[in-house]
């Protein structure tokens, strides 16, 4: 799976009746982190009196389609249940975290190959128990739904490539936005509503205000390798503990293993963290992250640098972004030792450029004319009201990879050349032939 | 000059202070038609309390600097005056008008060198009177401005490229929006504000209103070549009149040349007209215009299908587009008959199809989340607030042009593969001279 694919949400227009507030959406969303953006979009739209429709695989990670919301969900029944899924996905990010390191290149791509046919086989039968369920294609005929926004991280619908997918979608929702991008031409029908879910920090829980606030003018590190690693191996965990417990801040450590005997008694585990306020607090001086799109966005909205520690997807590309734009040190977490990632700590909190960096990337999040939500409540809505967005829509797309590239237009040409010194060279010949014999001949009598 | 040079202004960034509302501006404007653009946006951020200085030559058309403002105006004195500039610029259009469709190719080629030469001597001077001029150029940088807005028509800075010069802009203001272009890709600091201009309709002078209302249920057309042309031969304009007498309709036509004889009594003639008041008008069903951008912006905006008499420079593209996008027709000027022009007013009245699209394209000039104005605006005082918008700007800008086709990595790669080919080759000629020739000996002892 390409970055492209991982980066982006999908508006396909399918509007049937006129509409403006009040509209009907369907989604096929992607699980896991891309749908805590899309939730974010899709409830924004509820408020503003849209009706959802959201079709759920019963193997759904994060998805949770038991608990009551404004959002209507259309079930799909696996063969398989969510706890069986969990634990496949589980396996693998413990290899990811504690296999793989020990791994050849080819030996971890082959595990990674593994894991994404089993993805796959999921993923195709969700599609298939939503395509030949007549009951519910009748029903989703029915609604007369207005836009359907997809995730095209799932892939459904004959094999496909990549520019064949792009030309179909009204609107491109891209998951980021120029604070994190390197700038690079881009089409009229794409957003960059990266951030989207971000929003200023609540105060924490008791407990974890008066931890934090306990750090005093050191402040604290937050530690989070996502909502899916929650585990490392004794040594590896043992090797960051000691390294935090180095640093003269307090630690909060989101980490869900068995608790490391090198753990310092300034850093505190937690099951769970509310990431987004401790890193809008005023205390927070650095954010030890595995570089997921949405962690680093909410780094980028507080504006605070970052230690990468990136694993798989695209996760090294990200925290390479980070670097580049100089909010972030980037380390390898198979090959790091404890010094490395301490003095990585001590870089991003005492030297004044990554902080600096980190509020120059906050203030240009901030300074939109449009915030990244309302842009992409808007475009939805714009679909809904337009019945597409034609107008933004590349005529390219329209075009075989031939005419693309202006083959047929050089072909016809050089034919057209080629034809012209065929001609001029047989008249050539022949001329010779004729005239410079016979001159020949006449020069000889 | 390229389409491309005549449909943008350009921001530099010369932010010398921090800023923020009450910023300085300084402004190197182009004349006519360009400058009712940026004066919108000028006098706008005169509103928001900035305190904006436009560099103007004595020889200016449209740039009023002898007004009361509330822009200051820094007055370049030039050796010739307004009126020998505005001659010069009345015979040319005279020429364009009326001479050059009478003229070969190659004669009128001829003579719009001939006006080019001069209008680049003008502009020539009017930048040495700046550049040299050390007690403006004291005073300029005395002031400190925070922000630089230029239209690049206007050349001045040794001989440049359009590559160069969109480089070095921080903000790129596009006189068109997705209404007029086709969707191409853009760069991320290209903000397409066309129509920035435009406003609801203003009630019309009492006397024009009556004439309006006086057409009854088949409405008015309205008819201006643009603030520059204003006469036409007695043929050209005997042939408009013939055809405008046949239609149903009232017109409005904005003349100043002599009444030609075939004047209908539908037609009535004005020095100048309140073109958007008039477009916004509810009995307007027609607009007869040489596609300037600016009256084409105002036809997008209140939904009025076109008859385009394209004349030179970017009008007849402006016209392909609208006529692409089923919102106008297009006549040639030059050989056009008087049914034509009847045929086609009658085409864009009665047919739906015009009055529909050209309604599709209002919708989408109307519908979008930011204003065109707010977000010129907005970008001219991102950059005064941020001291630039570096974030925005590819770093292809700043490659050659043959590290941005990577003709550098492809020589580098092909040397290596030649060094490769070279040695191995060698090896083999040299074993084979060793081991094959002494095989050979053995063999034949």
């Amino acid at each position: 799976m390409s970055k492209k694919w991982i980066s982006v949400l999908l508006l396909l227009q399918v509007c049937l009746a006129g509409c403006g507030n009040g509209g009907k959406v369907l989604v096929w969303p992607c699980d896991m982190s891309h749908w805590l953006n899309l939730k974010t979009v899709l409830e924004e739209l509820t408020e503003r009196g849209h009706e959802v429709t959201v079709l759920v695989a019963t193997t759904s990670f994060l998805i949770d389609y038991t608990k009551t919301s404004k959002l209507n969900f259309e079930v799909i029944h696996m063969s398989t249940d969510r706890e069986e899924a969990t634990n496949a996905l589980n396996n693998f990010l413990d290899v990811v975290a504690n296999v793989m390191p020990y791994l050849s290149y080819w030996q971890s791509a082959v595990k990674l190959q593994e894991f994404i046919s089993q993805q796959t086989e999921i993923m195709k039968e969700q599609c298939e128990h939503v395509i030949y369920n007549q009951t519910i294609m009748k029903k989703l005929k029915e609604t007369n739904y207005n836009v359907m926004v997809i995730d095209p991280v799932v892939p459904c619908g004959k094999p496909t490539t990549l520019c064949e997918t792009m030309g179909k979608a009204e609107i491109w929702l891209i998951r980021t936005y120029w604070d994190f991008e390197f700038p690079r031409p881009y089409l009229p029908n794409f957003e960059f509503v990266g951030g989207l879910h971000c929003k200023p920090a609540k105060p924490l829980p008791k407990e974890m205000e008066e931890f934090v606030q306990s750090s005093g003018e050191h402040g604290v590190v937050v530690f989070s390798l996502g909502s899916m690693v929650k585990n490392l191996t004794e040594e590896k965990a043992n090797l960051i503990a000691s390294a935090l417990a180095q640093i003269p801040q307090k630690v909060l450590w989101r980490y869900k293993g068995v608790k490391p005997a090198t753990l310092g008694a300034n850093t505190r585990l937690y099951d769970w963290i509310p990431q987004n306020d401790l890193l809008g607090h005023p205390k927070t001086k650095a954010f030890i992250t595995h570089g997921g799109t949405n962690g680093l966005y909410e780094a980028i909205y507080h504006g605070v640098p970052m230690v990468g520690l990136p694993m798989f997807a695209d996760q090294p590309d990200n925290i390479a972004h980070m670097t580049a734009k100089g909010a972030a040190v980037d380390l390898n977490m198979n090959t790091m030792t404890s010094a490395d990632l301490f003095n990585a700590l001590k870089t991003v909190i005492n030297d004044p450029y990554y902080k600096e960096n980190a509020m120059r990337l906050s203030r240009i999040h901030h300074d939109q004319p449009v915030k990244p939500l309302d842009r992409a409540v808007f475009w939805i809505e714009f679909v809904m009201r337009h019945k597409g967005a034609k107008h933004l829509r590349p005529a390219a797309h329209d075009l075989t990879w031939f005419q693309y590239h202006s083959l047929d237009v050089i072909g016809f040409l050089l034919a057209c050349v080629a034809t012209a010194i065929l001609l001029v060279t047989k008249c050539c010949l022949f001329s010779w032939q004729k005239f410079g014999r016979t001159g020949k001949k006449k020069k000889r009598d």
